[in-house]
């Protein structure tokens, strides 16, 4: 393709090192839907003939038809997704297949496809992100009253309500929705007539070639659309964080699973056994999704280290990003699914949960609180209290509700047998009836709430 | 201040490695502003009395007075800001300090400091982002037509005028940001009132404190708002991808600071010396930038890799994503600055810029072009062609433009003499008229255009 | 220092950034001792002469008395610790100060000081590992037959012994041990006399400065004696590989001492409370060791990042190396003194462990080698009545052990009542007599050999 | 495999993400081997019949034939590489297939495999890091009093020659050979035999499965060894260090290639061209290399982040580590091969790099040092005499080598006719002959003693 100045041809390693056409060939209905806008716009400009864009067009969709059917067949000889559409497209058509890359380069080629890829791939990213929202909904909804200790630090804290739990990782997948949204619409401008670097001297009308790919605009500067890939490190980020929100529930299934916690069982679809030991049943697509997650915060350092410090405008560097978004996003795509379907079929246990939920002395910030409110104590006092009893109970080798009325008021005189009621698991969650509080009122709210919002925004 | 329960004191060490008050320190007007607000809302509900929320309200202020004029005294025992805070209330105005902590925890309170504190980190970044934009676009104005090598590949690919070259970074500073303002958005919810992570059971009003502090509304899950950290997460992506921007423009000034490029001459304010050669002038502050960009792309990896797999609600850990936080924003601060300062007194060299963009025979497209659009050459065949007029020139030991007309033809001879007139750098850039060209008429119009949109903005 | 050649100063932000001293200062005992290595040299190749050595001997030593005594001052106009020792020496001896930085530069004099940095760095590291493995020996005889699950995938797979447990930790450790070993030894040689990158002219003397310092040798080549900084790479990584084995030991502490969990009990003095909640005991320490990981991990890459694609020799670039290796050395020491002190003070409770270990049918993998020693049974075909037994048990409700031998038999008849002996966790740990196995036995006979090991070695 | 205990099949989802076939069919060889060392032991201490373990032995290698003639097919419904081998041998052997994984897990099975994986992965980088030094050297020898500019900041410093700067790279190499020579010695230690985690009660005899696949010994503690990757967290570091190193010489060959440098030609062989630039000749080789230290520094983070508080002992997590490793490996080797290749053939213009060499100013350290040497002028004072000689130079636009005695003689009248003839680049390269300097005889000389230390090694 870049015959005419070389003489000698590149040593077999470079051949092999230079290919991108395994990887890059995914992006085959990308490169045919752009050069069938380009070709469109060359035609209706004038700067080829009519006849010759209609020839590559049929041509490109004839090309389309085939990769549909029978895949890409890689030739080593031709480096990449590019030469292997062009190629195709020079033996069914012949020479005016060599009109098309006129006024274009690869590099504005290339970041076209990778622009539509990546716009496309939000999409469906968007698409289960929501999907596994609809199930945190669902499943808080069943179990807005279903009682489960809080823990902060992994310690006992206070009684909360699994659906309110739930809904926590509801809110981290609406933020998420949020961030791709976003780079979505930072990425939706059209590279195509930035040709090399300098745009070019041909008479393009790159307006119609960004709405012909629902590019909301052309992109500003030929320099930057050629060697920007920012796009590419929104994805990976956004990318990121949401798999370290679903690595935060994987470690949660692992633990409610394990047999000391016992919170939940896991269905026989979503568990796999050993090889030796008879009794297993592992979470296994719990610790893979949690396992995801580091090897997507590692590709948003290859991008990013590749990056850095790159002079303008493109560089080769810049091929390696792709396999390593491809691979963020496939990590991406298994891990969102496998917490959707582990969610929706997860077997929760409410009688471990509430047992649990007892432990630890876990009202004794109700205790405090009682003390504040009906005694006028102040907290800091009223916590200092608190803890004398907790310390009582533990001595005593009992849990704090245990505790009779005569042994509290030793500690405190101004406790009164009423301040017993609130020392209850049931209680404590129905008291913390704050806005988005654990009350499962509120929670029944909190589902009804996102739901409207869902229903108003689709 | 959590003694009721505990016996036996910390060891040392863990008294030592449980302190935060050295880094956390840097919070203390966001710690202070957020104590006023949640009295004033606990006076309000009648949850304290209002004597004592005007005492506490009195006394926060004067500490804040103190700490703005002395700085914040670091007291081992008290291990972080908030405890400072709360015994320095104490030992001013007494009992009612010991009622400020109703209602909240620290788990919610240090939440909401580091969401202010973000929030005003992000004011900043914009404002220096903003400032680093107009003085890009004063020097692309200034060299709208100073001609260049424009580079792919840090081969000199074609022509290409500095101030469009000096806009692609523009276009990189202002989905910089956008970036900024998206997180900013997303993170303008309050979680004060969450509490340890349940909510509360006191009648607070959590409108009150989010309006008083800015916010735009409550944050709508008690246990996602006291373990989400999306915040720092959003703040620390944006500020690698700026920074690797920065990096990249660092580079090029190194590179154009080198003697064999000599595109710039560095001024003495931002140069410096050796201990040894006499004769340098050494572009420090062009490879701090760069190297700034790594270090904030390693505390994104040290607070994701920190977040990753930990389960709900709070853990301690992520009291270590706060230095990365600070450590990052400064860094990034910096970089911008220092950015800023260089673009604002580089001292271009035109006319090295200029005998750089001729050499590598760089307009050798131009050629192809021709034969394109004068002799109907299908583009292929064209750049074929003008490869073989490199390959030419090259073994003739001259640049492409040296070549007579009569070696032209002999390669291809629907050459005519008026291509001769498209070999030159000047020529090259003047055709390159297309959207978001190199052309200079389209840079002064770029200019014009970025100038107009910030000013409609503000 | 570098004045001849400039007629400007720096801009203040410039001096601001080039500035080091804040944190390079720390390095002021191997830059004096560096300097009187050199100075010493110097004197004896007649260089500078005797009385100038020894006066510059003189100052450097009083320098570093005034140091010990009270501490660096910051000088901003002088931006690193060499210039400050320099500036010092100046006020202190006159004129000779001036001869002091013959043969050398700043290029050779800190990568001298970092090596002799780390070195003193990787020593005290071994140090404290050295004195976790001795806890973790001392932790492993005491619970050599404690009994607890052997869990994989958090899954509880079969009885274990504590002692065997804390060993794979002290297997961790030791290989930690031998990792710095590797790179103290690797980064032993001296840069001193490489000058600026090409060596010098006048007559100097490595081997000399080599060995005053303790350096195996000098470097061997100076271009690479003043850009390499694969040293701290090797401490990075060594730190990092070590950081991530104490963050597994964290998660388990944290894990053990969760309510559902209960196997340890924290002492007070590894534990903090809470501001609001009463009842809380947190594993503070060991979550911060397991965030400290995470930093450490970030520093790796801040410093991998900075030095990828660096032109040699030396570029500033480098310098931002320095605090990311000081932040990691200094979590490093903290992570190890925490985990030996937490691992030290650890309250086991045995009988918790011992009943965790019986749940989760734990023992199948004994029925199934029962059943291949006994019966002459496949494995496989062992493996899958064994399985079927645990899914009798579980329909019944019970664990494996309390399956009568008559449910057995119906699974599979050639089960004998000599079947149920091999059932019991005690049973179970003390048939793992393999070499490394988890019997009692050979726990005690591991913490023998290390012990062992260890003495021969010191 | 694992079915006794399941009822319900996985979901399909769960199946796919599972499966790790596709990755680990990789292990083929060492899976075989592995298994048939174990087999043989069995056979050995009569665990199973001499007959079977023969039947076993011969099944195994029918499969090593197959897989070597065929590829390892891809069956779905057999998760991995273990369970094809296993499901092959009971097709060609029946029953005592079934015996073959007696007193082995997979859990020890993979950490073999992968132990061995690494090892030959080891042993293969070491010979092409070997290879690579071998080039250094020729080309090295070739150069040794070739000049060139010797950057620092990338400001021309001193003159330095060739052979000297690429002997810097061969420095680097050397140390790489090192790190993985280390990492291989410390991973020699055998899993086989620690079965899930706990050992095993059968009569196994460890030694000779380890001496059997040669390794030192067996590895120490059953939980350590299936739960431990550092030799993957070793080989990716010393793969990532090494592969930093490469990034360096890969952005000099971009640097030098670059027109304004114009150091070296790229042969046809290891250049590309472009789709629109007839002129170009990229050196994408190079930016691969580059771009692939990225990638590989991503693959340690993600195994890191990966590893980072996962509790003992196995955990499926682990599973992804390994086409993090696999990657890495692909990654290096490619950037091995192609780093010799371009050393072997670039073409250097050794009357570029002179007269870049001259450029900056570069021996105004000599005339510092000719101060400090013939007139005992104090380095300091020396090193201002030679800056202001330089400034003279500037302002009279000449360089410094230009100035005429008269003038230097203004600056300072110390200075004598004779200081002129250090003021060429061949005199200041010549007199650095400090050792490890960039004399031409010192270059010689180090090639010499690194030819022959390599032949004594061998």
């Amino acid at each position: 393709m870049w015959g005419g100045r070389f003489s000698g041809g590149p040593a077999e390693l470079m051949r092999a090192i230079n290919s991108s056409i395994a990887t890059d060939k995914r992006l085959w209905r990308e490169d045919v839907l752009g050069s069938r806008a380009h070709a469109a716009m060359l035609g209706r400009q004038g700067i080829i003939s009519a006849e010759d864009a209609e020839a590559i067009d049929r041509g490109l969709q004839h090309i389309a038809d085939e990769y549909a059917r029978d895949g890409v067949s890689e030739d080593p000889a031709l480096e990449d997704i590019h030469m292997h559409v062009e190629a195709r497209l020079g033996e069914l058509i012949g020479e005016p297949a060599g009109r098309l890359h006129t006024a274009r380069s690869r590099n504005d080629q290339v970041a076209t496809d990778l622009r539509l890829w990546v716009r496309g791939a939000t999409d469906q990213t968007l698409g289960l992100i929501d999907h596994f929202e609809q199930v945190l909904l669902d499943r808080a909804d069943e179990h807005a009253a279903t009682i489960m200790p809080g823990f902060t630090h992994l310690q006992s804290g206070q009684p909360v309500t699994l659906g309110h739990h739930l809904l926590a990782y509801q809110q981290m997948a609406s933020r998420d929705r949020s961030r791709f949204e976003d780079s979505r619409r930072r990425l939706n401008q059209c590279p195509l007539g930035s040709a090399a670097l300098a745009g070019t001297g041909y008479s393009i009308d790159r307006d119609f070639t960004a709405r012909a790919l629902g590019f909301d605009r052309p992109a500003a500067n030929s320099i930057d659309a050629v060697s920007d890939r920012d796009f590419i490190l929104d994805y990976l980020s956004s990318a990121a964080i949401c798999a370290l929100h679903l690595s935060r529930l994987a470690e949660e299934i692992i633990l409610w699973a394990s047999q000391p916690f016992g919170f939940v069982r896991l269905p026989d679809s979503w568990s796999t056994g050993s090889s030796i030991m008879p009794n297993k049943r592992n979470p296994d697509a719990a610790e893979l999704v949690r396992s995801h997650a580091a090897r997507i915060v590692g590709g948003l350092v290859g991008v990013m280290t590749l990056i850095k410090g790159l002079p303008l405008a493109y560089a080769k560097d810049m091929q390696d990003a792709t396999p390593q978004l491809f691979e963020a996003h496939d990590r991406l795509t298994v891990a969102l699914q496998a917490s959707t379907g582990m969610m929706a079929q997860l077997e929760f246990v409410p009688e471990r949960m509430r047992a649990a939920a007892a432990a630890g002395h876990a009202t004794a910030t109700d205790l405090a609180d009682w003390l504040v409110t009906k005694a006028n104590v102040p907290f800091r006092e009223a916590h200092h209290i608190a803890g004398s009893a907790v310390a009582a109970a533990e001595s005593k080798g009992v849990s704090l509700d245990a505790l009779t009325i005569d042994e509290l008021r030793q500690i405190d005189d101004r406790i009164t047998a009423e301040a017993l009621s609130v020392l209850t698991v049931e209680a404590s969650v129905a008291a913390r009836r704050s806005a988005g509080g654990t009350a499962p009122e509120r929670v029944a709210e909190a589902v009804a709430a996102a739901r409207a919002a869902r229903k108003s925004e689709s």
